[in-house]
């Protein structure tokens, strides 16, 4: 905008400030977590005073709620954005899949997401439920596809949708374990063969090899 | 023994103390993790000045050593030894699946364990190390599981024991993600069907619903 006026540009300004020290910050906790995350050291990281990161958040949690909401959505724009333009069902799954693993191996460092899950897994208040309510949209778009496959025939009707959800974000689970604890170089592939099981699975099992398992 | 010396009592005295100092420091580790922990906190907590909690670990990265020793021993306690008593294979299988499951509902917090896998991924050290080594010990004792049970005809010669232990270990994961994150009260019945349908599969998919995900 050529036109814009000195109120926009400050306003522009404010917003290019903020989002350099979210960015500062988000690398800063994809080593050390939300909770590794103070006014002081992203004040350091990104070269301003506390007191002018003050000025755009107003206390720690603010700063984490942000970079929490900045990871989610470097998390959808890199796995469900390019599925949402496939077709609902197993296509839209598979993209899931393939795009949660590039983007897992891409991560210089660890998923924030994954890793505020457990560091607030105890703490109640606004950071925990808004890692919970991203971590519930999440299963329920697993759930969703699982649903809408199983309506165009591409899952056997018995098929538990809800099962389904949680044995994927099982494998999801298991794939960040391996690549970023393990740095296991199979992680990939063994992800990738799960999920073709898991699909291989369509009818729900009752007693087989479960005496005491059930 | 009554007829103790003073040395020997002194030392006994010395473990308790260190004891009950990573008993404290346990329990601060499951709600705020490893790197959570500081002298001054666990001093704090079990009631002794940072000097004092200084003689038994010279550092932080003793205490954590220490901490995660201990929560390594718990879980192996409640998870592995009574498996042990069974017939390896399936049964030990199972009963180690029920024990994990026991054991994360048991848990007023988080797991010390997963947690420090988030926590430590990205700093290489002796936490890391020590960190890893139980996770592929654990993960080790799952894929030996199943290599016994091909062996004693209870799951298909074809079955991989890698993969085995990886789809395992992710429900594992996935119930633990449950409980403790979204406290989930289905997880358990959750992880057990998993499970179920884990061991039905006991045949590789080569390309059943794979056209693009292999």
């Amino acid at each position: 905008m050529k036109t814009q006026t000195n109120q926009s540009s400050i306003l522009s300004k404010g917003a290019a400030t903020r989002d350099a020290i979210v960015l500062a910050a988000l690398k800063l906790a994809e080593t050390g977590g939300l909770e590794g995350l103070s006014i002081g050291n992203v004040a350091e990281r990104v070269g301003m005073s506390k007191s002018g990161v003050f000025a755009h958040f107003g206390s720690r949690e603010d700063l984490q709620l942000a970079v929490l909401k900045a990871a989610t959505e470097n998390f959808s724009e890199a796995v469900f954005y390019p599925a949402i333009k496939l077709k609902r069902g197993l296509p839209r799954l598979r993209a899931v899949l393939e795009n949660m693993i590039e983007f897992y191996q891409g991560l210089a460092n660890g998923c924030v997401i994954l890793s505020a899950s457990h560091e607030f897994d105890d703490q109640p208040g606004p950071v925990r439920d808004a890692v919970l309510a991203y971590l519930r949209q999440l299963r329920s778009e697993l759930v969703r596809a699982a649903r809408y496959a199983v309506e165009a025939g591409e899952l056997d009707p018995q098929v538990d949708a809800e099962q389904f959800g949680f044995e994927c974000f099982g494998i999801f689970l298991a794939v960040h374990h391996d690549l970023r604890a393990l740095r296991d170089p199979d992680s990939a592939a063994r992800g990738r063969s799960a999920f073709t099981r898991l699909l291989k699975r369509s009818i729900p099992v009752s007693n087989l090899l479960s005496n005491q398992s059930e």
